[in-house]
């Protein structure tokens, strides 16, 4: 048994995520996912600290990604821009694992513990994306806002990515949702200034 | 001991307050609560879970008042305006607690398993937001944006609104945090329109 092939990693997501399919998240054990991947448990443990690592080891890569790209991105860009601009930069990140972010979703989206691991993790992206941004110079308002409302466009990016039938990429989702946020946000202030809203009393 | 005086949960909640700040959140158990409120355990018990349900027990009120607001907003009001009202609509209930407010967010702010617990009531609730938008006719994609965007306002508004040493009311905050909003939206979409963005590559 090749302890340390290239693709051991790879073997054992595989086989987790099969088996999650096939007998569901809480019904599988760690000792399955090293038999059906032909490994030991030890070798599991080498790469994951449970079962759960399986689904957020690629976390690490994908904040890395974020938090690189709006540390490097130019003063001249806008805050919100910095942020939908890092998003897009997984792209690439998610391209390779489509088929993947779509398992992982499912079984994330039915499992509250899940959720919540994955709510922490974004929340602590965010905390780290708006102090980059204050970096830069930003207000704390502004960079709050502008990390939040595109905390939003990626969640809906994704959420439009991961649904789309014709699989285009994330980069264009993203802009198709950074779109709709300017809607949503446009609408408001159109009825603002058409005097129907009741906030100004 | 009147055990069903009318503010029995107000002074156990002063009783807590007071404790968690001398001694701190983590040194504090239910036993010194109830004797510092001049009440016994089985009556915090009456009241409250755990003591972590002192800065959670208004949480219910809170949310009410929301999904109220949204639920009752007419559809020829925005989404976002929709949600936003709704968060103003509470500017009478923090009204009378600005003092206890003040207190939660800095205990809170020091307690990561707080935050968690309040990150995940804030979820929870825009959760049910966006159903009750989509209920109105909004497509699942706005109903998202203006849930979060929502939040973020009312993230920023609340925030601004417990440090205002001009003590302003929340409505007041609301509306420059949604100001500030469009403007961060308004900055990526003129840069955009400038062609200075990368994103359309």
């Amino acid at each position: 048994m090749a302890r340390w092939e290239p693709n051991t990693s790879e073997r054992l997501t595989e086989a987790a995520m099969e088996l999650f399919a096939e007998r569901g998240y809480g019904q599988t054990t760690v000792q399955d996912i090293a038999a059906r991947a032909g490994l030991t448990e030890r070798t599991f443990f080498r790469y994951f600290t449970d079962k759960r690592e399986v689904l957020f080891g690629g976390s690490h890569e994908f904040q890395k990604t974020i938090v690189d790209a709006v540390r490097s991105a130019p003063k001249s860009i806008a805050p919100l821009d910095a942020v939908v601009d890092a998003w897009a930069s997984t792209s690439d990140f998610f391209e390779r694992r489509r088929a993947f972010a779509r398992k992982r979703n499912a079984l994330i989206a039915s499992h509250p513990e899940l959720q919540e691991r994955e709510l922490i993790k974004l929340t602590t992206l965010a905390a780290a994306i708006v102090d980059l941004l204050k970096q830069r110079g930003t207000s704390s308002a502004a960079a709050t806002l502008a990390t939040e409302a595109g905390l939003a466009i990626g969640k809906v990016g994704f959420e439009q990515w991961i649904r789309d039938p014709k699989d285009r990429s994330l980069t264009f989702h993203l802009n198709a949702a950074r779109r709709q946020l300017e809607a949503v946000v446009g609408k408001g202030k159109q009825a603002e200034a058409e005097g129907s809203s009741k906030r100004s009393a």
